[in-house]
């Protein structure tokens, strides 16, 4: 474990706290999106960077996929987030000469995220090379109660020197090209200049581009407006064309004086509107930003993050670093989706290109939940737009030969594009982890499936599982040649995790059908075919190895021939060092597979068998994926190894603020940052809901003084806080109505008069604390 | 079973009796190669035509093979075989009008391959829009004898009016562009014009051309001159640049007066001389044709043929096509293997560019054999061709993660082109094959593995599979994740084919070093080693289904699904309607995998075995690959199923005489053309040479009277004769040594003196005639 910086601040990010290599992480980590625009953290003047760019939810193009050997059913067109019309450079120009921190060492430089007014600060004092000393002071936030804005409040000041002062700022489309790593040609050709220009207008101090992607015709809008205050003799102009708006502020300041401005910057997007509607929308959004000011947009940005932190906050005693981090984690899955709308949350949100912006199953399996406890708006939102592809779905499925509906394992658009279809059409599986997240929304909100139109979800996923499995001599139903979350173990038979997933899949449909007749009764669904649903779930096959002890990640997976670690490959990631052909019948295992069903279908398993199986696996888990620390550090937890569900714990909050993964210049990895607060609420909370009520196994490692945290149960704000005198349960919201929640097994009913405690338990494991391979002990 | 036409010549393939859709079928049927240069059959004035072009074994060029998901050791270029300089165009002027046979019609038009000339002869007759009445006659051979060699005989004559001819004979480079499917613009970019010129000369019959493929670097030559017989007042003239050699033969024809000439190509390549030796060589190579003249080079033809049909000939009574169909593809392998050398087969060897002139297993597998035992020098061409690869086969073991050797999938130059691992790499039974087609040349020959560089490449490959294998908790050896011949059941563990296999490699390897210690000493290979190897095969395990009395193809196979074929996709070839997805776990078999280990490892089965296997695979068979019919009809010969085992062998007989896959226009089906010999002479002769001594087991469908067929063992020739009446082995060649043969298990020994004679075995099948999935019958 590193050495916790006591002295982190509990709220703030300061850039100055890590040593991060080159702009790219900075770039990430400072991003401020709101889950409908999303700006990367460059600096204002637009230099040192490594990929800056505005991203907008669902805005994306098509590219060509081709295949040296082509076979049916792989997709044609890859999609891949494009960067729109960007407003963030700020270009500055004192006595001729640029800032540029690279060339001139600034005495000052610091920048911060607040994390509870939601803005990054940036403040850096230099001198020039002709020895003025200058201030620079900007704030940039996007806002989260108006999709369409951004604003930057800028302003320098010649601290002790008369100086002639050029601010030029501008809005560029097709400015910020993506780095196309892809060796087509036609891939770069398509993304390189994505928009078309419909036209471009300005006025003094602003102005608005519309355009077009050229292949998947989505229509955006962006404007801007500049809010200045100028020292006499100073004056403000702009200049532009359909690709451009550049405004240009001049003033002479004498010592002491400053000059600077609000710069709002609004985008829209559409796919159905025409250029003069946009032009319209985008305009109104404008007229929003500037009636509520600089002043206004922070003060609404604070409220409503004061009211999130109100339902969301995690206090952790004894590590302030990874208190912090946690925070920030949970910032991130707040800004990916506090305005979406009509689109997907992707890998890295809106806060990088990585994954060519594309979503996973991992949004609804790690992310989903956690909005569904803290944010349910956003969850809505993000389960919405998965129901809104449940057409292409079904057209999938019927390319993949089954029935009901197949979600695409990547993409931004419902489609299907992904390229390897071993790691993607055949990780059957995800079907469940989106089905099961519609499920669990309903569950922990109290709502219906048919506010999210989860119904149809339930139902056509389970007609696909239907349809897949296949009953063998044995009575038992199976699932053959299909991939599960690890991605090292490819193409197998029986994959428990998927296994179990289907069954529940299939049991949340036919008791969805069975709660609401007449929902089923308008899908055509009928008691017979809700009791097959019924039937196979209750003969899913589950293979275990008897000998061993545990369960084989999928049949024969004990079987196969260890990675020998020795002297295979030792050098990580594997799958950059060996062959999909060897990899795939090695005990290796990339990420948790059968630990992640440890924790997601954690009924499956007697105490013993998830204590075994844990042990088993984690000595052959590389952890190459980011998803994987997650599922470790709640399973860690659960059968009592606290210090390494801590590890695991910070491994995973940490990986971005630290780059543990080595590739945070491309976007914050969303789903381990929402991961890193389930590992702490799942893991060492021990929450679970899947029975319809909450259950919570406090336990708390040596290293930690108090974990308290907060989450919405059916509508009423919970408090859970533990310390070693034990755990106190909270209602935080008066009136509310009575809770039951199980402690430690133990049943008790919260109400809001009435908090619950109960003594902490310290676990005694059953087994060893076990290892990793070599090199790849936890990263905390 | 199509009707016989009872006027079938039996050695000449005539254009008038086929009724082949499109140019592109005449040009592969009637292509002439000799397994360095090869022409397509165009037409002389080379419209019509699908795609002409001359091709050089080993004459390729490599291009990027990009892909939308890029992995571990995909390999980063591909290899495609290019059109050389071609001369095959000789296009004829008659008072201004040009011949095209679409625009006349032609009184009289036929081609004829005759297979005991190995020429290609032509005659056309027509009347010209101005009425006079004109014939051409050309004949058109590439040398058996002279690699370098082509040579046409072509003569025009003005029938009934006097006419004014032009003739306009070329030898062009880059002008046969390949149709390049792959979608990414930089493979065309490669394969369009793939020759840098360095020089051209002409003279005033003919000139050269020197050139050199721009990525892959190998260097090729061409030269071409005419012998010309012009009337008086006619001329020849020659001009050209780098590119282009064109000569032109002017004449005015009397009624009944001729003019033509013969006209020499040769071709010559290198990797390694530079553009001044080339020419020399290839001028070299005209020199020696011009020597020989159209009358020598066409007695060598012919004698050479004569000697070859004298040890490979084969007889079938009561079906005239069959006889020729064989006939027609003897002379395919034969034109594949000829003058090869440092080059390897492809699957369409140089008939055409299908498969990207690459060479797969199949190679080894099914037409190797055929030339062991009928052409052993072409067989050791192309083995020690694979023995050249065997470098860049261990470089491939080490990327894949294991030891000894791993040969190419696909490839020209060795190196892996094949994109699409769980087809290719993962099919690791290719090293068996590859393995044991060595291993049976030196049985076959009497000679040793080391005249065929084959010691070292039984010892790699063993290594690989003892690197490979897996040895389980039961004590047996596994084999998981592999791909069996049947590609339609992917990434499986424990394919029965494969399994056998890597066993029969292991224990070959072993019999290799025990027999000559002081190799194996050389290749470091201990007693030790050989004993591993031994054990190993001795302890491979073969999934038996006892319940069903068969063999699963793999572990599992027979629990997988039905494939629907009433209600699945029943359009072929299923991979074409179906997504891997689907297919990979379901029981349908797109070529004989399981049945093909009956045939190559039928020692590893029982009759009854045999004969209930062959009827399940039956069922769920679709042959979607040529290579299917000929191991389905050696087998139903065997279980006694010879009215099927005759359709089979017709269906691989008639491969491209009638186009039966719709592809022959890309080039002839090689392997499936050897695999009709095999199948008369494996199948319904039953034919075997696996302990090291020949077995018989000759059968007669009803339909056939007789089955005559020769091979060469140990340096003899032996004839086989089978009628009603009985079978007769005689030895054909006088003062041979005496030969043990068993016929239907009985030992007998064959002297030059003593034929041996047995009655004729009428079968009695054990099970009911197996029926095929709808749509599939045997396409006879």
């Amino acid at each position: 474990m590193s050495n916790s910086s006591c002295d982190a601040h509990p709220w703030r990010v300061d850039e100055s706290s890590f040593s991060w290599d080159g702009p790219g992480i900075a770039e990430s980590v400072f991003a401020l999106a709101n889950g409908y625009v999303g700006v990367r953290g460059t600096l204002d003047e637009a230099q040192p960077s490594l990929s800056p760019g505005t991203f907008m939810a669902g805005v994306y193009e098509c590219h060509p996929l081709s295949y040296p050997e082509e076979s049916y059913g792989y997709p044609e067109h890859g999609q891949a987030i494009i960067g729109v019309a960007d407003g963030t450079a700020i270009r500055l120009q004192v006595n001729g000469v640029p800032l540029d921190i690279r060339e001139t060492p600034p005495e000052y430089h610091e920048r911060t995220l607040d994390l509870r007014s939601g803005t990054l600060r940036r403040e850096t004092q230099w001198v020039t090379p002709a020895g003025q000393r200058m201030r620079l002071v900007s704030t940039r936030l996007v806002s989260l109660t108006q999709r369409s804005v951004t604003a930057i409040r800028y302003e320098i000041e010649a601290v002790d020197y008369a100086v002639h002062a050029v601010i030029r700022s501008d809005l560029v489309v097709n400015g910020t090209a993506l780095r196309v790593d892809n060796a087509d040609p036609r891939v770069a050709h398509a993304l390189e200049q994505p928009f078309r220009s419909w036209f471009g207008r300005c006025h003094e101090t602003g102005g608005l581009l519309v355009h077009s992607t050229r292949g998947s015709l989505i229509g955006v809008a962006a404007a801007v407006d500049h809010d200045v205050h100028i020292p006499e003799g100073g004056h403000i102009s702009t200049h532009g064309d359909d690709d451009q708006v550049i405004t240009t502020v001049v003033a002479d300041l004498r010592p002491g004086e400053k000059v600077g401005f609000t710069k709002y910057l609004c985008h829209v997007r559409s796919s159905d509107d025409d250029p003069a509607d946009l032009e319209a929308q985008v305009l109104a959004a404008l007229d929003g930003a500037r009636e509520r000011g600089w002043e206004g947009l922070t003060a609404d940005q604070q409220s409503f993050l004061d009211r999130f932190w109100d339902g969301a906050d995690v206090e952790v005693g004894g590590d302030a670093e990874l208190q912090l981090a946690i925070r920030f984690n949970l910032f991130q899955v707040l800004q990916a989706s506090a305005c979406l709308s009509r689109a997907p949350i992707g890998a890295k949100a809106l806060t990088g290109s990585g994954y060519s912006g594309h979503t996973f199953w991992d949004i609804e399996g790690f992310v989903a939940p956690t909005l569904t406890l803290l944010y349910p708006e956003g969850a809505a939102h993000l389960l919405r737009w998965r129901a809104s592809t449940l057409e292409t779905a079904r057209e999938r499925a019927e390319v993949l030969g089954v029935k009901g509906a197949s979600f695409a394992w990547r993409t931004i658009n419902g489609h299907e594009a992904s390229a390897y279809w071993p790691a993607s059409s055949a990780a059957v599986h995800l079907n469940a982890t989106i089905a099961l997240a519609f499920n669990f929304y309903a569950l922990a909100t109290g709502t219906t499936l048919t506010a999210i139109n989860g119904f149809d979800v339930l139902i056509e996923t389970a007609r696909m599982w239907a349809s897949t499995v296949h009953q063998d001599d044995d009575g038992l139903f199976h699932l053959f040649g299909v991939t599960g979350p690890d991605e090292y173990t490819g193409v197998v038979d029986d994959n428990v995790f998927t296994n179990l997933m289907a069954q529940r899949n299939l049991k949340a449909a036919a008791a969805a059908c069975e709660a609401y007749p007449q929902h089923a009764e308008r899908f055509d669904v009928s008691p017979l075919e809700i009791g097959t649903w019924r039937g196979m779930a209750d003969s899913v096959y589950v293979p275990y190895d008897a000998s061993l002890g545990i369960h084989p990640a999928n049949e024969r997976f004990t079987t196969y021939r260890e990675w020998d670690f020795a002297t295979d490959p030792g050098a990580y990631p594997v799958q950059e060092h060996a062959h999909y052909v060897k990899i795939y019948r090695r005990q290796v295992i990339k990420q948790a597979d059968l630990v992640l069903a440890l924790w997601w279908c954690f009924d499956a398993f007697t105490a013993t068998q998830t204590a075994r199986n844990f042990s088993y696996y984690e000595q052959r888990t590389v952890r190459d994926s980011s998803l994987s620390a997650t599922a470790q550090s709640v399973v860690a937890a659960r059968v009592g190894h606290l210090d390494l569900a801590l590890s695991y714990l910070r491994e995973t909050a940490f990986i971005d603020l630290r780059d543990v993964e080595g590739n945070s210049h491309q976007g914050v990895h969303l789903a381990a940052c929402s991961g890193s607060w389930l590992a702490l609420v799942s893991g060492l909370g021990g929450l679970r809901a899947d029975d319809e009520q909450l259950h919570l196994a406090p336990r708390l490692p040596d290293k930690l003084h108090r974990i308290a945290f907060r989450l919405r149960w059916r509508g009423q704000r919970i408090g859970v806080d533990t310390t070693r005198s034990g755990t106190t349960v909270r209602l935080l919201d008066e009136g509310g109505q009575k809770v039951p929640i199980w402690i430690d097994g133990t049943l008790r009913v919260l109400t809001a008069t009435h908090p619950v405690t109960s003594p902490l338990i310290v676990p005694h494991p059953t087994t060893e604390p076990p290892r990793q391979p070599p090199g790849r002990e936890p990263r905390d």
